[in-house]
């Protein structure tokens, strides 16, 4: 099996970053194009514009999922590239749409080399992937995978009031292509995206051969204590709601700290009631955002922490509620295409290193159903979400050529 | 020096108690009547009305305090008893109105036994002393004693709009009688109260001796770290401010644990942004209650948590911002009052104990002026500013025994 000696053509490539970024562009920089607004369609226009104009067959389904296909040699599964164009409200211009244009790349460049892949080659944008104004996120892989319901979906009302369904009519985007069986239709999927978080750029690390996506456990818990006057309560008479949920934040974190490196813990939101100078908070919720790679190690830590809280709580004569908001298992992904990354990054080069995707993305819809991984690229700083995020074009066009060649490998050789 | 064998009528003061709780009396029981409102000019109409009652000289002032006094044999200071019959918004029937009715309570007994005082003996009721509506709290007995100009007290608006000055005038509490030299008309001043703490409840304890006020020091801390995802960024690459403002939180109260018994200290107030669940917060801001009654210890209690938030902000690459909202020293009372009243209810075979007030109350601004000192009875189960806020009629009537043996002795001896 030899590796290709194409290149994708990074100029283009980044050309186009710019010119998607500039539909939805925000005054001061960065984009925002909600799913589904005039301005996602707009941005959805311009892309299969691009889509058509290489001569690739379009399919756009019934929730706005487009999947832009070059023909192969054979009638087979198809080896898919894809991610989503969708942003949130202050966003930059590669989260997703590095992963749907490197994908157009791609194909591009097989096309401009003259060749016919044996197996089908296709490159997809998800529809709503970030859940900014509709939620769940990552819906439309999740529609396309089968793991949500599309009646669902479409019900689905967002943060404006708006409904899913009526607004993929409003837009133009309510399609007919019928959702395919992914586990026996696509032989593969690649998903190449920016890292959004500091590892790869503080270490000068080339691409981030992502082994899998972090299992997630969100929280919130409600502790109930004793209103009382700050300046006549005896601290040991105290039912302290706000100091026991300071002392489980602190907790928390320690216990991130003990679980290093893979487990991280974040108190996101916290608020405590009546949020007086002088009285003895007798409420306080806050959310607990845990993640970790390793499922076992996870459940330690959840438990680790449900120890702590029952324990404290009863010290200190609180009661207490809690109440689950998300729970995700880590999605691994397909061992042999990680491997394959890796080799294929370093015979380029490149420097890797492995390390677990802390966000979710909709190759995770992909990996229960076939053989699935991804690839990151640098952010400069790890900023992401936020108008600044940026990754170099030359990082840019690397993630690219690897995509390239592991795509060729698969499809073409 | 004999002491009296006179009593008071516990059956007349607890009804009174009663009939003044009448007054702007809550659904679900206790009371609302926030300075200078309908309902505050109906209590205090209710009052003066008792006060005519009895032939003493009713003095208004304008700020709207009344004093009401019974003519001594001699011109010469005035014992002066007092507190307020404003209360907060949920209040109970005994802060404040306790001190007030006590007063006339002990003028009532005089009468009856058909004494004249040697000195003039005066019981007072002071505007504003909650600050519920208005700030700052001890805003009457503030300016009686000239530690508030006049004219700023007429100025302050209320949290509905409202000025102090107008209110006076629509209620016709706008009065003229001069203020006076304090430190040379009074020769001392009594207030009795509930001691809205648990500690007399608790411990079975009938008179709370009061040595002073506790200091009082107020600040405002706001935290500024980096937000970040909180799926992406290691523990070690963090600014977060929540946890920062968390693990002071939990040092202040580890703080008072180690300064036990008297150093109090109260995270009441906390906010955290962007305050969403996979974000790790950039802003913290969170206030700190600290009280002593030692102002060395108050002291050295605000130098530990400063050092601590230097170190800690420092550590976690935080930067911060300190604001003062409130810093009293504590205000001591005179010592041989505070003896006297220990002696005479020991005497009258009521078990005491020596305590410092937590709250503030209208005798700390006289005790700059005059021999000055409280007289405190158990609250149920220590609450306060609550419409559960209970005194039993037998304490009530304990505390205003030791109040009119204490005037006695000093008036009529």
């Amino acid at each position: 099996m030899k590796e290709t000696t194409l290149a994708v053509n990074g100029a283009r490539l980044n050309k186009r970053l710019q010119q998607l970024g500039a539909t939805g562009a925000l005054d001061g920089g960065g984009v925002c194009r909600l799913a589904l607004t005039d301005t996602d369609k707009q941005g959805r226009d311009l892309v299969i514009e691009w889509m058509a104009d290489l001569g690739l067959s379009v399919a756009i389904d019934a929730i706005g999922n487009v999947v832009a296909t070059l023909k192969g040699q054979h009638e087979a599964p198809t080896v898919m590239m894809g991610s989503h164009i969708d942003t949130v409200s202050t966003a930059g211009l590669f989260d997703g749409n590095l992963g749907v244009l490197a994908g157009l790349e791609v194909i591009e460049t097989l096309i401009d080399a003259g060749i016919t892949p044996k197996l089908p080659v296709a490159v997809g944008f998800f529809t709503n992937e970030e859940g900014a104004r509709f939620a769940p996120d990552m819906m439309g892989s999740g529609v396309y995978t089968g793991d949500l319901p599309v009646e669902t979906a479409l019900a689905t009302i967002g943060i404006d009031g708006a409904s899913v369904g009526d607004e993929l009519k409003k837009i133009g985007y309510f399609g007919s292509a019928p959702f395919p069986n992914v586990e026996k239709s696509v032989a593969a999927f690649f998903e190449l995206h920016v890292e959004q978080g500091p590892i790869l750029d503080e270490q000068a690390i080339d691409i981030g051969v992502v082994e899998g996506v972090q299992g997630i456990s969100w929280y919130e818990f409600t502790f109930m204590g004793t209103s009382n006057h700050a300046g006549t309560t005896p601290m040991g008479y105290r039912q302290d709601a706000g100091l026991v949920a300071a002392k489980v934040m602190t907790f928390v974190n320690e216990l991130a700290l003990s679980m290093a490196p893979n487990q991280l813990a974040t108190v996101g939101a916290f608020e405590i009631k009546p949020n007086l100078i002088n009285v003895i908070p007798n409420f306080a919720r806050f959310t607990v955002d845990m993640r970790n790679c390793d499922e076992q190690q996870l459940q330690m830590a959840e438990h680790k922490l449900d120890a702590y809280i029952a324990e404290q709580t009863q010290a200190h004569g609180l009661t207490y509620d809690k109440r689950r908001l998300a729970r995700f298992a880590p999605v691994p992904f397909d061992a042999g295409l990680v491997d394959g990354i890796e080799a294929t990054a370093k015979a380029s080069g490149l420097t890797t290193k492995r390390l677990y995707s802390g966000a979710g993305h909709d190759a995770q819809m992909f990996a229960p159903q076939c053989p699935t991984t991804m690839i990151f690229v640098p952010s400069v700083g790890g900023i992401s979400h936020n108008i600044n995020e940026f990754t170099h074009p030359e990082q840019v066009t690397n993630g690219t050529n690897v995509l390239l060649k592991t795509v060729f490998r698969m499809a073409c050789n």
